[in-house]
């Protein structure tokens, strides 16, 4: 029994840190060394076979689309489809969040067709069956286990909600306006209040640990106090919440597992730097993974926007994983296109983040797509793209289908005007 | 004669200042103040009668979307479509673009139809008819004036293209990946090159002072050498023509002109801060009119979304108005779908922006949408969405369309668990 922590530490070099290096532009050792000191995860659960990615310092932005059935929708078909559009567009991983259906029998066949990781919130299966109350460590750690095995690479577990966290939550002087937005969180905060008792997954943290070293599962920790409204960003039950999990996190690496911080949330645009400063700084450079940031709250059908202007902030200051967000978010289920809008939105805002924190190759992309402009090539223009087929439906269904130039200037066209002028040498 | 901006050094409290006023929460002399340091614009052509609105320091970030036909498309009705949807979903200004078809017939209706600014770039009319050898000054200042005459209540002149600037371009140590790609940039260029002359609307600017004077045309000096490649973005020629805007808009201002200053274009996240600080340092804080940023260049297809990660930090570090970008930029002339999409995503920036640099009431409507999100109440968030229609769309077309959770999580709404939890006070 082995994780890619406890291989790295031991100075092993794994066939999935010479994938990551490989795609990245490093040395494998270099790898080794960053996975070793807790700076880059490479969530592979030892049941898979699949081309491993990193995630962490000095690697691309990686991004995630969340699919899965839920009670009011659940077509077993149509979540297969969306993991190929989200992979097809550039997912680097996939969370199963189903919460509808046969939930074993949906994990199992995404987990069998993706090419992908893929990551689960466990709770979530629990709470299916059970009211809050009903809950207790022995169903939370069963469900885990079971999942560990049926080859799950990463888990969100909302090991910050404690007593004191919530209690923290319940007294602040200003009280937040929208509450806990997270599902795991308001489940488990609702199990504390129901029950007296503390959270399973924070009281017998090394019982999840020694479950998660066992099929190397990376722990993503969750962020169940994330702030549901601009209002309420980086207010002192964040906070509480992350020394929490910054404690958590030094534990996992102790016990050999590794693992990720997960972050908000609604955040305005100048308070996003100091949230990734904190995490940073509080975990000791544990890969950051988060779900936007909204900058907005006013933009509900548009939030791949909001998100993707806060991603793309938040990449640029050193997050390391983006959760997408799809114009269905807070309305309904993605569809589809919704998945597709999602997974380009987020892809957009990594690259616009890992262009300016001096990820390998990335500038390099853009200077590509500049010169195909330059020359007005077309053809280089749609190899080039982050999604190559829209540009060209736009193109190709315009009247200027087959002209050098587009139908926005015509023979206006600045590029064919610069290059037809007469320089001075 | 007289102009907003040499009634308010006058002392005088146009009607136009009162609506500005009412609409910002300023009282009617705090805008005049504004008005007569040059710091806010209120482009509204003496000939015309709409609602007017305020550009520049402490006001909401305004959006301006671009219309007209092209060489390739002209369609008059589809334009009067577009205008009509930019105003729909909030544009507060619109650019009438036109290169094809009958463009005096074509401007007239816009301006007829419009309750809201009106914009032109004179020179792509002058340039339909002429090579870029047969242009004049007298060919290009008839047009403007022309124009004036008709009510166009701001112009695009690309007055810091000269022979200077555009040696500077062409004998930078680094070239360009880009070039020149604003249309305007590139043909007074391309005149330069060809003629010899010097750009007569640098050269003969006190003229063109007198005609915006008379008609009281807002001026919005043209950055032509913008950067259009991420690679190009604040370089030597860009800040050299950066320079010269600077001088003009001083003497816009003694000329009681209102001014204000155009600017990029593609630049990477982390150069956005330093174009706008240098653009208010130099332009002595007159507004700025910014197109996009766009963060990356490898996105066409979304360059609406490129260009609200742009915008939204450009708002946040000043920017005072931002020109949309819709999906089909570098591809072909936007439809009403592609026109809508850009005036929401551009909205969405110029909030965000908003709720960081203390615009008045910006906060309090997110505060609103936070709240109706706590009590689940789907019709005030409707009703509180920039875009109403969508939102409202996505949840009654899902399974959940009377119920009070939505699809997306079920019956496991963390909104609703955490409503229900028993809090301890």
């Amino acid at each position: 029994m082995a994780t890619q922590l406890s291989r790295a530490r031991a100075g092993e070099i794994t066939a999935q840190m010479r994938e990551v290096a490989l795609d990245e532009g490093y040395t494998p050792e270099e790898i080794r060394k960053l996975v070793a000191q807790g700076l880059v995860v490479i969530p592979y659960n030892v049941h898979r076979s699949f081309h491993a990615v990193g995630i962490g310092q000095g690697l691309r932005t990686k991004v995630n689309a969340n699919i899965g059935a839920s009670g009011l929708r659940n077509l077993e078909e149509e979540e297969l489809n969306k993991l190929e559009i989200a992979v097809q567009y550039g997912a680097e991983s996939v969370m199963d969040l189903s919460t509808g259906g046969d939930l074993d029998e949906i994990r199992e066949v995404i987990i069998g067709a993706s090419p992908v990781m893929i990551g689960t919130v466990p709770i979530y299966e629990v709470a299916t069956h059970l009211r809050v109350d009903e809950m207790d460590a022995e169903k939370l750690f069963t469900c885990i286990e079971k999942q560990a095995k049926q080859g799950v690479d990463f888990i969100t577990v909302h090991c910050g909600i404690t007593k004191k966290t919530v209690a923290i939550l319940d007294s602040m002087p200003v009280p937040r306006l929208g509450g806990i937005v997270s599902r795991g969180g308001s489940l488990l905060a609702a199990y504390i209040n129901a029950t007296g008792q503390e959270n399973p997954l924070y009281e017998q943290y090394d019982r999840l640990l020694e479950i998660c070293f066992a099929h190397d599962v990376t722990l993503s920790l969750g962020d169940g106090l994330r702030p549901g409204a601009g209002f309420d960003a980086n207010d002192a039950a964040q906070i509480a919440e992350l020394m929490v999990l910054g404690e958590l996190a030094e534990r996992a690496r102790e016990g050999g597992v590794q693992v990720m911080i997960e972050g908000p949330g609604h955040v305005p645009l100048n308070k996003i730097a100091e949230a990734v400063s904190m995490q940073k700084r509080i975990c000791n450079g544990a890969p950051f993974y988060v779900l936007g940031p909204l900058v907005t709250d006013v933009a509900p059908g548009y939030d791949h926007i909001t998100g993707a202007i806060g991603g793309a902030i938040a990449a640029s200051e050193g997050v390391d994983f983006l959760c997408y967000v799809t114009p269905a978010e807070h309305l309904r289920l993605p569809d589809k296109q919704d998945v597709r809008e999602g997974v380009v939105a987020s892809k957009i805002a990594a690259h616009a983040g890992d262009l300016v924190k001096g990820v390998r190759g990335a500038r390099a992309w853009d200077n590509a797509m500049s010169r195909a402009r330059k020359a007005l090539n077309w053809e280089a223009m749609y190899q080039l793209s982050l999604d190559p087929f829209k540009p060209r439906q736009y193109k190709e269904g315009s009247e200027a289908k087959t002209d050098t130039v587009c139908t926005m200037c015509g023979e206006l066209c600045a590029v064919q005007t610069d290059n037809r002028r007469k320089k001075p040498h």
